[in-house]
């Protein structure tokens, strides 16, 4: 019993240095973990350009493996630290930490060089546990939060623009036709796309004049309407902080326990309470 | 008699079920619309893509009809049930909804491809009925309004810039000339356009040292002057959004209707009157 | 004496005419110029599209001429009409009017194609005839008031733009070297500046690894330093438009002249009068 | 002993010249600088163009000693002048005042081409000085403070970006394949990163239906997504200005020093005592 105690106490401890970031040893553990990850991340990237991958193909094969092998350790660690092992597992972290050490592991059984390719671009996924070393910044859930805020506001303008992009799509292709590059209207939407967004490839652009007038119009659209979804975010976000800054002014009464708003007051205005802390 | 009334209450269930989204049927109407709408938009983009359309014509011929006659249907099921039916049939919706069925039935008489090609994407206007559904979503109807209030502004900052492309367009046809691909004064505007919008085909740009300093000198400005209409838009929603913000925390007094603007009141500051809901 | 005094009504009436907008007369001359300028503007682009030109060289040529003899009076008209004919001469719209006729009468004695295209460009100057007009719309003179607010933030913020655009292109200089298109410094500049403010016309472009990593880094700083001259902007504009918004709810007692600020109040807190206009 | 003064005294003054502005002498100083700076900004601009530099050698060669000898003095003075001579030396400013007049030396004894163009280019660097004078605009705080303020969230939302980014090039990768371009994870990601900034070269872009889709998802959420950090900052800068405009507002009673925010009141409301000036 005193065994399975001294395991339940070591199981904590692994867990709490392992999913947390608020010890010594838990920092250390994060921060080790990052370095790890941004290795791997490199290796993978390096492999899939040719010249590098021929030099150093023994180098980075070493690399990927011991990376693989201590990812595979601290996937064993983290279920068994972990009390609910299942909710674990098929967490979205749980499932990213399990296919990220999984190709290394089937490219051993696998042949062909397109399937080849696909498992070790499978491997960058490994970029997704950063995020969960992100979430300690206070920041990042701010920022989520602000785009979940708007998120509704940014898909109706989002099919809003879609459907512009359709509609200019197809004039284009009634317009200028497959000579100019625009063959089809999927294509020709592409390309109200790229130009809208105001990328502009310049693999399809419109050559005759009256698809340049009507190319011109959507662009000085495109610039003016891009301020709709910026102000709409920015004044949910202004809002937010506004009522932030509010919610620390406010100051609460001991006696009647109210909500003070005038930053002013030196008595609460219900039951004459002092609200100074000093007496 | 009866049977007069049994036709008018049906055709009001009728009514309530295609325009209005509050029932289940109606709802369930709707989402089948919807689906409706993007299966055939989505056969007149892969129409126009000629390896599909080669491969598949049969099968794609036979959807499309499919949908234009349940179209036609519903087409006709709305005049029915619409009390005031000419202004239905004009109505902007109403004309989207005759053009969308009209082009199919065309092409049994018309031939020739580009009268063809044009029909065809005439059929894309469907996808404006789409905007039949977005209307019941909030915040379209949020949008569209903080659009409509910055249309001014934003109608005067575009003539700006245009007046603005069209001297630098001239300026640049003059110092680059047509050897650039500057050929004409109404193609340098266009390049100004796509210059100052940041949109960049790269189709033509500048290959004179002085050109290429009017060209950066564009786009630095346009790059600082694209913050005036976010600017502008962002303010008209911020204020907005802060209105009902302020209309939220407005109560009125029982007693005498006034406004109560002060949140911590507990009396009205008029007739003496107690605010709180309780008592 | 009473033809002297009828001349100087006649005078001031077309005074009125011509440089109001208030009168119906003021209105329909502001639209027939508009008008005027607008054709004369397509005249202009018009005569550079060599296909265009060669057509229709005679249609052109008698519309330019009409269009200037028409400007002619009204110049002539706006000298007799105003009272400091010096002033409207010297004034940036009287240089605007006068260097908008002269190419058309220069062209009589020039000879030589290029001075003829630049002849013909300067007519474009006419375009800024426009501005004349859209002055009389409220919008423009705010739009033009929150970019001078923001004028110096947005200068400083350039000059960090060009700062840092000189030493990446530089940067970029000695990396990728002339065989990517980078010939020489200023060259880069002005690639630098293609890509920090997202135009991307494509003419130059990295090659080298470290040279399309460095253009990430700059792209990626773009794309996040864009957000600055934006807030400035808008954070001015906000503010005026929470100034406008608070002066027109101040109301001002009559007994004391002092600005009533609290929206509830119903007797000046000054000196005791009532605030309501009914009694 | 008088002699150690006088020195001390002239340092004093030369002190002021150099490192201030407000005197008249300093402001010259300054402004003469600031020439200098743009005159050897160019010149190196120049030299690296081919032609001019084949053509003008001779004249930038000897303006380039010219001011390398004027920095040369300038940077002795500076040093002579400071009190804390190593402060100087090692700060920022310092260094770059030892790194712009030392590649012109460098020079004399180095050869070859390569190393040649470096040192050209090192030069530039000289145009950081310019912000040594651009610091006296009040502005420019104001836009690094708001910068600053917003560092951290810009951070995380370029992290996030990257991580997309990398996810997505790797898709392509995959997608595209060599053929298309997207030779390598890295140059996959490049091209991720020049479209999601919507800079949008062409160099590289998507020739596949599939990779096409894909590239427009990827375009649509930068469209929508750029909103955020403008938001972020711009709400920062709101507030800021928000702030400073109510520190405006504030009183302070003369008698108990306590801050007054209510703009209407007349009399202290912790001790009583009058607020207005005149009395």
């Amino acid at each position: 019993m005193s065994e399975q105690e001294g395991k339940s106490k070591f199981q904590r401890f692994i867990y709490i240095v392992i999913f947390g970031a608020d010890t010594k040893l838990g920092k250390l553990f994060d921060i080790g973990l990052f370095i790890a990850i941004l290795i791997s991340v490199v290796v993978v990237m390096l492999e899939s350009v040719s010249t590098i991958s021929e030099k150093y193909h023994g180098v980075l094969y070493t690399i990927e493996w011991i990376i693989t092998i201590l990812f595979t350790l601290e996937y064993i660690l983290r279920i068994w630290a972990s009390e609910h092992k299942k909710k674990y597992i098929f967490s979205f972290f749980g499932l990213i930490d399990f296919f990220s050490i999984l190709p290394t592991y089937l490219e051993l059984f696998v042949s062909g060089a397109a399937a080849f390719a696909i498992l070790r671009a499978v491997r960058l996924l490994r970029i997704f546990r950063v995020l969960k070393l992100v979430q300690f910044i206070g920041e990042a859930s701010n920022l989520l939060r602000s785009l979940k805020a708007s998120m509704n506001k940014i898909t109706v303008f989002l099919s809003y623009v879609l459907i512009s992009c359709t509609i200019i799509g197809a004039t284009m292709y009634v317009i200028e036709g497959a000579d100019s590059g625009f063959t089809s209207i999927p294509r020709s939407v592409y390309w109200a796309v790229v130009t809208l967004t105001t990328v502009g490839y310049g693999d399809i652009s419109p050559v005759t004049p009256l698809g340049q007038f009507l190319a011109m119009i959507l662009m000085i659209l495109g610039y003016g309407v891009i301020a709709v979804p910026t102000g709409l975010v920015t004044a949910d976000i202004v809002r937010q902080s506004q009522n932030q800054d509010a919610r620390k002014l406010l100051r609460t009464c001991k006696g009647c326990a109210t909500e003070i708003i005038n930053p002013e007051a030196q008595y609460c205005h219900r039951c004459g309470k002092s609200l100074s802390d000093k007496k």
